[in-house]
């Protein structure tokens, strides 16, 4: 395995070690290694923010800490949950004692672990509700949709309307509204590799890809011949739209992410052509970001992350951000 | 080759459309497909900052341009120098009547072409000076080393003294020490593939690592046992200290780069142990940054770039700054 470790089953402890001692100004540790909280002072009147899951899908979920965006993670082994405990001491550490509001994905076990875990800390009276993301489109029946790179705009807005001083119910309801407005699909070239066991999990021939491949080194079991990036991202929107039409003169949120082995140079290949397809449908980008923003390991590959904005939501994204892995703002000039 | 890719041979041109469809809120073309500027106003009054190279260093160059950073970009092809004509464009659109600061790399064919550029545009009264980064301590002659992921850093600094109202040759002279206290080693796990050709440049054999390899796909012919994360942190480290020594209390600034298909995982484990090995020297880190910011295409492996500040140095690296791929400043709470 072609990788820096020192020991591969320590992997996780061992990078967010490194994450904490290069974000002293953003993060810190809670009293488990696994639960990071943001440095920016909540203050009370402020819904908390807290999310989890497993770990190797860098920079989320820990890179999203900072202001305006996630107060708190909680961190599980490479593709698996976090404890039922880190997610309560995730929780009491979001809370200012208006509430948390515990926005994550779409999977089986997370739920699980969430779910005890607030019935634990309701006894200590802290309220928290929840939004799940289900916004990856290559599973038809959208209950059983997983969540991806969705849930960093889900983050972003979470985020920004608990800035705003919206209360938990609020929050909840602005989120609940991003998710619902949120359509994922990704495409995978190349397996990932699990640190633990050495080598890719699973084969894509070489001029093939997979389509709606998920984020932990499974088979989407639909793979195809090797398009070009055009012909690819067409086959992207089509899922995406086919699901969540957009009219003429609607405005969204773009959201391109590598998958870990895939250079920035793809994937604003996959851009443009992206900005061109919903050009031409006279769709507007009102915000677009490309980059790495949720990764599967070193798996090759790329999502698209499309979100219909309405004017809250729009005003959502807009309020500044500063995180480790997502920024905007304007100096003053 | 599993890429998103439509013409192999028209990446750069089609990459660049689709960076500055991204972003439109902090670059945008000048006359040139191939040299893009920051949409920041710069003013009357400001030393302009350019820059230029080859194209697959991917954020760099382009990312790097915007608020208090740089402020014109020529994009050459993969690996291969910008056109005289591009520099001239870079320098005019950069200039604001104070004269530019072209900052750029060492290699034989960029000082060839910004050279010649140079001469072009003295004749329209514009003044441009230089400095070229020579951080990359693996080979041994001062005069001879490569500009690497210390080049970010420079253009950190020239852009925060420009943005602080120095004059030109002030600029220079800071741009100069930050140069002069810069210091950079890269170590390969795998070779790139160049789009054009389609297979590996050549081979670095599994279970065995490049010390001091380039940024442009070529071989450093020193070739040895992977290593531990920690143990190579600590061959890079000695390469660097012993280049330029650091004495107790003094204060850095670190910066970890991903070659492209190292995961970020693997870069906080990389820093955490350069974290622990200063500290333990008792020198402390001013600012850190670890993520892809100078990549080779998909090389796989990893830079560290250590530079020593003094109280002006670190006065330059605390400006905010906005730009694609290089962020920091604080929201009002």
């Amino acid at each position: 395995m072609q990788k820096f470790a020192n020991d591969p089953s320590n992997m996780v402890n061992e990078s967010i070690r490194g994450f904490v001692k290069c974000y002293p100004d953003i993060v810190t540790y809670t009293e488990s290694e696994r639960v990071l909280k943001s440095t920016a002072a909540q203050g009370k009147g402020r819904v908390g923010i807290a999310t989890g899951g497993g770990f190797g899908h860098d920079p989320a979920f820990i890179g999203y800490i900072g202001q305006n965006m996630v107060d708190t993670v909680a961190a599980g082994d490479i593709f698996m949950t976090p404890s039922i405990e880190d997610y309560c001491i995730a929780f009491r550490h979001a809370d200012a004692g208006e509430g948390v509001a515990c926005l994550y994905g779409n999977y089986e076990r997370d739920i699980a672990s969430v779910e005890k875990a607030i019935e634990i800390v309701k006894q200590e009276g802290i309220v928290v509700k929840c939004v799940v993301a289900k916004d990856d489109v290559a599973l038809s029946d959208p209950d059983k949709r997983r969540g991806s790179a969705g849930e960093i705009l889900m983050w972003k807005v979470g985020g920004a309307a608990a800035s705003m001083g919206y209360d938990l119910d609020n929050v909840i309801r602005v989120v609940q509204k991003a998710v619902d407005n949120t359509k994922s699909i990704s495409v995978g070239l190349a397996s990932c590799i699990i640190p633990m066991v050495g080598r890719p999990n699973y084969l894509i021939e070489v001029g093939t890809m997979e389509i709606g491949v998920g984020h932990h080194g499974t088979s989407s079991l639909d793979t195809c011949k090797l398009r070009t990036a055009d012909e690819t991202v067409d086959i992207m929107l089509d899922s995406i739209l086919a699901d969540m039409p957009l009219g003429e003169g609607e405005q969204v949120a773009v959201l391109v992410s590598g998958l870990g082995n895939t250079m920035l140079m793809e994937l604003h290949i996959l851009f443009s052509r992206i900005y061109d397809v919903l050009k031409e449908k006279n769709i507007k980008i009102h915000r677009s970001y490309v980059g790495n923003y949720f990764t599967a390991l070193d798996m090759m590959g790329a999502s698209i992350s499309v979100m219909k904005l309405d004017d809250e939501l729009k005003q959502m994204m807009d309020v500044p951000v500063y995180t480790a892995a997502f920024n905007h703002f304007h100096i003053k000039k």
